[in-house]
This record gives C-alpha cells, structure tokens and sequence, in this order.
C-alpha cells in the first residue's frame, strides 16, 4: 500500500517520480523561470554528498578545482564545426549589461569546453605544463523544452573536468581512468546504483569530440539513466583554439584535451534507482542523515526518562553516525515516521518507555519497510549494530540494483525480440549497423544504443538489424 | 628586498596587489568576458577553505543549504522601490532562448531576495514554517566598468543567507547573530584578520534594508574593506512578494526577513591583510596546504637517503597537517622555495644530507622570511612541533594585523584632522551629520562612513564636521 500523495510505482512510474520529488521536498518547480526548479533542502543536502564523493575522488586522481566565467562570447561557440551544430539551437543569449546593447552577444555557458580552450591557450607554453589537469563545479544552461526536476532541467548543476595533454595515448587514458576510478567508482560503492561502461556510438557522442564514454543505469521502469560522460576530444579543441606546446625538442606541437562530466542529473538516478511506494531511499554512504531517533512517550514524566535513556545512548555516536534526534514536541511519533520514510533516512531508532526499561531500542530499516525490517536491539553495542546495519543497507541495496537490472537484461537475436526487449529493459545486440540505420531503430522503438560496452563478449553474431556478421555488441534501452 | 615580479608595498601598493595575484597564479583577466576573471587553483582552494570555515558555521547555527534560479524575471526586481534603484544601472539581461525572443527579459542574479521571497511566499503557511532558515552558495553578476581581481568583478563567488521569522525581533536577532557567530568569527579566527563590526548608515545600508550591518578590516594600505554584511530586511521585501503566515490565533501576519552575503572578495581581503613583498601570505588554519617539505640532494645516493628520510618523517602527518612534499626532480631547491613562497604556505621543511645525518630538519616561517624564521629543529616529536607552530603563525599574524589597525586608527575631532587621518587610515569621529553632510564628506575626501561601531563609548561629543553634540560615533576610511 503506497502512501498518501505517492502514486504507486506500478500504475504511472512517471507521476511515482513526480510525487517523490514533491513528498520528500527535494524540489520545486520554478514555473516563473521557463525550465528551472529550485533545489530545496532535502534534494541540495544529496547534491553536496554526490559532491563531496566526486570531489574527493577528482582530487585523489591529481585534478585541483578552478573556476571560468558563466559567459562565453558567442563567436567562441562558432570555432568547432561539430560542437556548434550540436549546441547552437539550445543557446541562451544575454545581449545587454546596465543600459548597453552589446554589439556581441555572450551565452550563458551550456558547457565549457571553448572558454577554457581560449585560457589553455594562454597558459600552457612547453610539455612541462603537461598534463595540465583541472575541473570546475559550476552551474550552466541549455533551453529545454521538457522539462523533468534534476532529469531534464534549462539550468542544472555540474562538474566539468578539463584536461589537457601531450599525447593521444595520454589523453586517451585520462578519458579511461575518470570513468572508472572517479565515475564507476562513485556511483557503484556510494551510490549503490550498479553501472555500465562502454563507448558511445558516433551518433549519441558529444558534439566535438573523438570519442564519448558513458557510465549507464537502469531505472525501475528498465529505462537507462546516463549517469556520467568521459569524452576524448581529440586534438578538435586544441586545434580550434589553438592549444600548443614546445616539446623535449623545441618542436610546437598540438595538444590533446578530454572533458568529462556529472550533474545533479545523479539526483533523479539516485531516486529512480532505489526508491519505493513510501518514498525516498537514500544509501546509507550518501545519506545526509544516517540514523533518525525518534523518541516515543505519553506525558512528561515518559519524556524525561526516554529523553535520558536518548541522551545516553546518542553520546557513543558522535563522529561515527551521521544522525539526528527528532525531539520536536509538538508531532506524533506517527507523523515523524512517516515524515523521515518519505526523506529516506536509512535507519529508524525508535526509544519508548518500554525500551527504557528492556535496555533497548526498536530498530527499522528504511529498505524493508514494515515488519521484515523492524528488530528490537539492545542498547549494549548498539553503535556497533547500526554501523554493521548501514554497511549491510549499502551493499543490499547495491544487489537488489544489479539483479534488477540482469533480470531486465537479455541478449537478443531479432529485430522483434529487440523491440519486445526494450519494453522491460536493457537489450544486448550484435551490431553492425549505420548511423542511418541507428535512427531508423529509435523512431521505430523509441530506444538508442546506450553504449557500446567496454567489457564484449568477443565472439561473432549477426548485426540485430542488418544480419551482417560482426564481434560488436552493443545495449540497447530507452533512456531518460 | 622584494622578489622578481613584485612591485613592494612601499612604492606601488595598487600594483604590488596585481602582482601577488599574478605570481602567486590566483587569478586571470577574462578578457575576452567584460569585468570578469578565472579563479586559477591556488586562488580556488583558497576559496574552497573560506567556503568550508563558513559552511560549517552556517550549519552549526542552524540552517540548510538550497539552490535557487540564475534567471529572475526582469519585473521581480521592480517590485522593491529601493531595491530596483540600486540595482538597475547593473543589471545583464537575458533577452533569447534558441531562436526565441524574450517578451519578458530575464535578468542573471545580482542578489536572490527577489527570486527567494517568490518561493518562501509559496511556502510559508503558518507559524509552524517559521524560522525558516536558508543559505545558497552562487554566483552572481553586476555589471562593473573598473574591474579588480577579486575585489570587484562582474561576475563573483558568494554565499547569500535568506531568511523568514514571524517577529521583527526574531529578524535582528538572526541578523546579529550571522554578524557575530558566523562573519566576524570565522575572518577573525580563520583568517586571522580582525574586523570592526558596526551599523551601515542610510546613505550605505543595502537596497531596500531596514538596517544593514557589515564587519570591516583594515588593509596594510590603511584602507577599509567591507567583508561581509548582514540585513534586517524588515518587512519590505516580505510586503513586496506577499510573504506571510497564519499566527496562533489564526491571524494573517507580514513576515519579517533577512539576508546576509560574504563573497570572493575574501580572497582579496585575506592578500592584502598579511601578504608581504615576497608574495601571498596565507593563515595556518585556512592554509590549503599547511607544510611543504623540500628535499635537497646533489645525486642519485643522496637523493635515495634523503628521500627514505622524508617518508619516515611524513609517515606520522596524515591526518594531523595537511602537507606536501614538492619531490619534482628537474627543480632546483631554491626554484621550489620561490614558489612556495610565492603561495604562501605557512611552513616549509628542508631535508638535506647533513639532516638526515643530524636527525634534523630545517623549519622555516613564511610570516618571517629569511634567518629570523628559519630553525632547526630535531625529527624526533617534529610533528608536535609543527603543530604548535602553526598555532603560533595563526596568532602571531592576526596580533600583527590587530597592532597594525591600531596603529592606523585614530580619534579625530576637526574636518581637517580627520582629512589627514583617512589619508592613513580609520578615523574615528562623532558625527550627527545628514546623508548630504555624508556626500559632502565623501566628495571631499574620498572617505566614507565605514559603519557606526557596535561597539559605542556613550559619551557625548561635537559632530566632526557639523558641531553639533551626539554620542554616535563612526569610522571613517577610505574602502576597496
């Protein structure tokens, strides 16, 4: 039984998606601003865990933060052929500062390729400046017509990393290590949302660039979520901005840059990937608030001995739970239990006045609800439980992703089977087809190649579409 | 003796602060984006520093983090009278999306209350709402014509606190206690820079304020820098977007509101308060990096010892300084001094041949350049030593800063005093003076009325330039 203003996921996953973002306050529409929400506190408070996961692995990778200006003169969106094609029609254009009209007008930055291309430029002189390895966290805009909160939104937030480096190979690799050691990394362990990694056909990569790589999920609905793009951008930037260096040989060489980023995109994975009919569901490394405690009593002399037994039982916790006690007076324990079951707090520690007396606590877990996941525990070592019991949380939720996810996949052989396939999940196919015949499979299915996974399987089949022979299997999946 | 590349103090302080900027690599003109700069990584993660002393603080006291639109509809800003006074000559205006027109402009924020006070009036229902209490950390764009690195730019970093109460009390209260226990706590004992804190008078107060607050701090060329400002907003911007609640006696109410900004200016506050003729001076506490350790060899055999030593030495850091070892092999050690130097970081330790033999390293002060910092101190208990150290560099620079202020601060009782007195410094001076008498002073002498001090000695005196008797006291200076 889903809960009140929760539309059950099975009737309409789309309006269940609507109805968290709204119950658990993680959003606001802002209706006055085309295409903008506001991120309330409960969807911010994730948006700084995803930060500081990323951020900390950007760092222990070598990169250091920077920050570029929001506005990019037009013209320098004009330099790379492909980039421009794939970003002009999306532009958000400011013509006047105070009382001038600007002869040339600057954009709002959709990404950041080309400003920090002009600054490269400048900066780097001689192979001793390389790599050269930077990221930024910033907001940026693209107009949108749909518009979905965290999915599909004008203005989101993000990181973009830049770097830029002497030789393919080297540039080559970066793109590889920051989708599996930074992204992959991140959005397996802390996310617990089990990904994909594989290239990006021609068609789906990023305009400019040599090469897309991609990290995948799947939703509950069996659709994928990119979660994350690492592009080798081949020396197109550098080329277009003019990134060049001196090498050991006192030869000017041209540069090789990758860029890759995440946004709060992750948010509505994060969402869409654990959450169920009474809400939010948060893993417990990423959850702002870890363990909720809610005290239960009937009158004051209750309050008091069940606020001492709280205070007493809290005083082990600091610096190892990330928790907080709910003692607002005024609310039923009813209402906080649902209160925090929406926000998707991990863990529940209720203390009555019978656990007073027992020595001990009820417990719930928010990725059981109901009875299956309701113990009663004693106050002796329970630090040491719910530690166990968060770790235990992370790692279910984590399986439950990934058997969802090889119960949603199955290889296909067909151009039916592909289209039955794709009603429930991930389709794996041979394919050997054209960008042509790529889209003719998206306006007949409405889905796409995800992404043509690192890991293949290395034996020959028949393409799904063309029946040509090849070695390349690819997934198919509508995606978000 | 200043270094290569830095104007001293003494002979041009305007271009000894673009050279830090400049050698010390914190910032980059933008060119090409009017008014703007790059934060390059060292000017970023000094940032990232003042960003977490503040977070924390934010928290502590009690409030969330949200994020709300970049784009305001241009005809929210009209609704305040002062507010849009302020503010029009500013404004950059989004004019099209794509290939649409805009009928209705949009404006880049130059401050939130505006796009805020539009939600929190969707929001705020009853007194059960209230306090409520959020921060979001932005950008924000005004249009600027003389631009200075960090001090005034187009586009700049800032946080900006926005909050609701249901009394005008409950406002002043908030409003004081950001000025005190977040503002002034975190520049004083992160920063190490002491500040006045006092009232803005009408002629200075923010756009639409009831009363403003700020915290100010004294550069080394005697000049004021306003570092954060706090605004009891009273019930303005609250009547202006229809902010109100239902009380307890189910009376409809006008909430009361505040705002509270600091901003990257910070950064140009924390380089002219303790940097020298050698370059960028940075506190022990704010410190991205605390210490940095500097081996020195001749050869392959020496490198090997020196290099074994080093890593027993650091193997008891983690966790206790946050460190470096600079090991990069084609830099000379005094290559590596410069730099360091250069940005700044509290302390560097050389570990040569003669030291490993000794069991000793070299300590060296960046706040006392040359012999009078430099010691030598055994391996044994190093970090102990360390520790304390930087302890004593984190006081030792705000003392230096606090006597400097004192030094430059100065009572004046005459017109002609306290001419001569801003040409050094503050001057503190009775005033009973109007916002025109105010202007007068400005036009004439190029100092403004800083803040009324908090801080009041309650005796009566003669206005400075009026005569006539008050207790108010003020400080005048000339400001960044």
């Amino acid at each position: 039984m889903a809960k009140e203003g929760i539309t059950p996921r099975a009737r309409d996953y789309s309006q269940w998606y609507l109805d968290i973002v709204q119950q658990a306050q993680l959003a606001d529409y802002a209706e006055v601003v085309r295409g903008c929400i506001v991120f309330k506190p409960t969807g911010y408070a994730i948006w700084e865990a995803i930060q500081r996961g990323l951020d900390d692995r950007i760092k222990a990778t070598g990169h250091e933060n920077a920050y570029f200006p929001l506005l990019i003169p037009k013209s320098f969106i004009m330099k790379e052929a492909e980039h421009v094609e794939g970003f002009a029609p999306e532009l958000i254009e400011v013509t006047r500062i105070g009382k001038d009209e600007l002869p040339d007008p600057y954009i709002i930055r959709p990404t950041s390729e080309t400003i920090i291309g002009f600054f490269y430029s400048k900066w780097i002189r001689s192979y001793r400046d390389l790599p050269l390895l930077i990221n930024q966290w910033a907001n940026v805009m693209r107009a949108e017509m749909r518009t979905r909160p965290f999915l599909r939104t004008a203005e989101f937030l993000w990181q973009e990393g830049h770097t830029v480096h002497a030789t393919e190979a080297d540039a080559e690799r970066e793109t590889l290590m920051i989708l599996h050691d930074v992204y992959a990394d991140f959005v397996e362990k802390d996310m617990a949302v089990p990904v994909l990694k594989g290239l990006k056909t021609e068609k789906e990569k990023f305009p400019g660039a040599l090469r897309s790589y991609s990290i995948e999920a799947m939703m509950q609905d069996g659709r994928a979520l990119q979660s994350g793009t690492s592009h080798n951008l081949g020396q197109n930037f550098a080329k277009a901005f003019d990134i060049t260096f001196t090498d050991q040989n006192n030869t000017i060489q041209t540069a090789w840059t990758t860029s890759w980023g995440v946004s709060s995109r992750l948010i509505g994975a994060l969402i869409m990937a654990h959450s169920d009919d009474e809400g939010l569901v948060v893993p417990p490394r990423l959850a702002p608030t870890q363990v909720v405690v809610v005290p239960i009593y009937k009158n004051e002399a209750e309050r008091s001995s069940v606020m001492a037994a709280v205070e007493q039982i809290i005083a082990a916790w600091k610096g190892r739970l990330r928790f907080k006690v709910d003692d607002r007076d005024q609310l039923t324990p009813g209402y906080k239990f649902n209160e925090w079951e929406l926000k998707g707090i991990p863990v529940r520690v209720e203390v009555g006045p019978k656990d007073v007396e027992k020595g001990s606590v009820a417990v719930a877990r928010r990725d059981m609800p109901g009875k299956a996941g309701k113990s009663f525990v004693p106050q002796q070592g329970l630090v040491e439980h719910l530690e166990g019991l968060l770790t235990e949380i992370q790692q279910s939720l984590y399986e439950r992703a990934l058997r969802f996810r090889d119960e949603r996949t199955a290889a296909v052989s067909s151009y039916d089977e592909l289209k039955q396939q794709v009603e429930r999940g991930f389709a794996r196919a041979y394919w050997a087809g054209t960008t042509a015949d790529e889209q003719r499979v998206q306006d007949e299915t409405r889905a796409t190649i995800r992404c043509i996974p690192l890991d293949q399987p290395g034996r020959a089949g028949r393409c799904v579409l063309t029946g040509k022979e090849t070695t390349q299997e690819v997934i198919f999946a509508r995606a978000y």
